[in-house]
């Protein structure tokens, strides 16, 4: 992959949307595990579940009571981070002890009605409501704060609290750290190469293929180059896209086909339901020049060897440096190898 | 503590070491918890099990025997991430795929030949031989490697893949991401503020106390204003000093007991063995002018509200921004009440 570094061999590799490295170690895969086994789904989950707080018409914790919703359904968060009457400004003189109010408020969005299907189980169809209502939510949101996070955090392993699929709408009125990081690389990248960093990466993994994992017109999906987690993806668009909101019918549409097939290979990896977070990131909604971002959401599961054993990043990686034990052209491999039908629906 | 942040609205604070923020939400800890529950260790261990790897004399998975040791050892890890004999330099033109060779070293550190004694069980002379053999081997690989990672992950929760009480020590020919951005944060404040920024922070807060949790002539243990793990703590001398080796002999046993009493708090606050990522951060020993560094060490940990559930850093977090839903303060006022006596000794 590289002129005079050894796949085979430990070795770094330079993300130039962070601006940070990742320590490869590819002989490292074969150790042995005898740490801590995650516990599988494993039950069978009924399409509607008269206990969970999620479920259309069901009454939540605090006795409200839910819509009876059909496809996906976006609620105020019972127990959000961000408030948005909190007190405004504020910061101590003293460099070492610095603080800032914040505003912002947080939102809870169920996929569909039904408890029983995650992301891809539902038809494509499906999913190209939740991308439409991901867009509007960037939409009204973004009106008011200056960055909405859209995320989904997959699985207990993953700390999601309920098993009614779901995802998150976080807006604030400061640009969190990695939006900031983010944002920084890419400028850069555009003054001083000339063009836009994801837009020209896109186009370069499309021409190399080897870290591709699924594609279409619109869409690509590809295990990075400076891939820290084991099998983590990148999707993004072939055009240069800001926000959702930006995306055209035909985009929404591809959008929802490479979802359906990249999460569907993730289910078939292990044949099990796929812990990760996933999430959104366009340019900030905040007032300014943004042409030097492109839309993706970025894929980080933990599993790395089997439905039960995950990568954990602890010691090293959050004192030193991320380290992954497998390249990315080998997570790459493994994942376009696998199927288009899910395990559950009659594939793997 | 701020002049215009209240402490009870959310807000974000800064970390003027890693030059990034996180979230506070003290209202938020309040919410339920339905989400995964952690095991806890529970079983009696005894001081020697023959079926364990990292016990005196016993034979390990690729047949090589232990050491019959009695106090801290320390050898090869049989499956280092890093190796001292990889190929050297190298790198692709294109920004976008950068990669670097890297040459290095792994090593796992038994505390004690004692299987059933975690760091703050054992006494304070025994933790005092850990300290020196830490100073030792940041001498020896300092002399011939850019930077030596010494950390410790504790409970099957922080990956540990074996019960019996180790740390590790990864050494290698480069400085990782975490190591440069404390490096470029503390050379800044120098250059800007004058003096150095863990220095003055030391002082600072022994002065206000707030956030305190254990100190002693020479050492302090501190909630750091930015935490960002539930009771993330920061372990800091008094004096200025650059690494390990540098300190006193007053100093090393003062650390000993520090981490002693630090550890036993941890122990008490859910009656667990509290499981943690923690390592030292000193100067670098590649050749260089280091005086804007200060040694510390950072601890962990993700337990929030009892032995079984703790903290996710997922969706927001990776994507967005660390979260928390206690103020560093009250944090610290927890560890500050507990017992210095540890609960399986007679305390708590
Ligand atoms: O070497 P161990 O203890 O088996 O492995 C543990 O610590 C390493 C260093 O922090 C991590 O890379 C591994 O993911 C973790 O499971
Ligand atoms: O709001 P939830 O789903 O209960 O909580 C989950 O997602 C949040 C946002 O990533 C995290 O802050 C929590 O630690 C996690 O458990």
């Amino acid at each position: 992959a590289s002129d005079t570094v050894s796949n085979d061999a430990p070795h770094r590799r330079f993300n130039p949307l962070k601006g940070e490295w990742v320590l490869v170690s590819p002989h490292r895969n074969k150790r042995p595990w005898s740490g801590q086994q995650e516990k599988t789904a494993g039950v069978e989950k009924p399409e509607f579940d008269p206990g969970c707080y999620l479920c259309p018409g069901n009454t939540r914790n605090n006795g409200v009571v839910n819509d009876s919703y059909t496809g996906p359904w976006v609620f105020d968060n019972d127990f959000p981070a961000l408030l948005s009457d909190s007190p405004e400004g504020g910061t101590t003189g003293d460099p070492l002890f610095r603080a800032a109010n914040v505003r912002g408020t947080a939102r809870v969005m169920c996929f569909s009605e039904r408890h029983d299907l995650t992301l891809p189980e539902l038809p494509v169809s499906e999913i190209r409501k939740v991308v439409d209502v991901w867009a509007g939510q960037i939409e009204e949101l973004g009106a008011q704060y200056d960055w909405v996070a859209l995320f989904e955090n997959k699985g207990v392993v993953m700390g999601c609290s309920q098993p009614h699929p779901h995802g998150q709408i976080w807006a604030s009125d400061f640009l969190p750290n990695e939006v900031t990081r983010e944002d920084e690389c890419q400028k850069r990248h555009l003054e001083e190469i000339g063009n836009v960093l994801l837009v020209e990466y896109a186009a370069s993994e499309s021409q190399k293929q080897e870290r591709i994992v699924v594609e279409n017109d619109d869409w690509l999906a590809v295990v990075p180059w400076w891939a820290v987690w084991p099998f983590e993806t990148l999707v993004m668009p072939r055009r240069h896209v800001l926000r959702l909101p930006d995306l055209t019918e035909a985009e929404r549409d591809g959008l929802a086909d490479i979802l359906k097939r990249l999460c569907t290979r993730y289910d078939n990896l292990f044949e099990t339901e796929f812990p990760y977070t996933m999430g959104w990131h366009g340019a900030p909604t905040r007032e300014g020049r943004w042409d030097h971002w492109q839309l993706h959401a970025h894929f980080y599961p933990p599993l790395l060897r089997s439905a039960t054993v995950r990568k954990f990043m602890v010691g090293y990686e959050m004192l030193s440096e991320a380290q992954r034990d497998l390249t990315a052209e080998q997570a790459a491999e493994r994942l376009r190898g696998l199927s288009d039908v899910h395990y559950k629906q009659g594939g793997a």
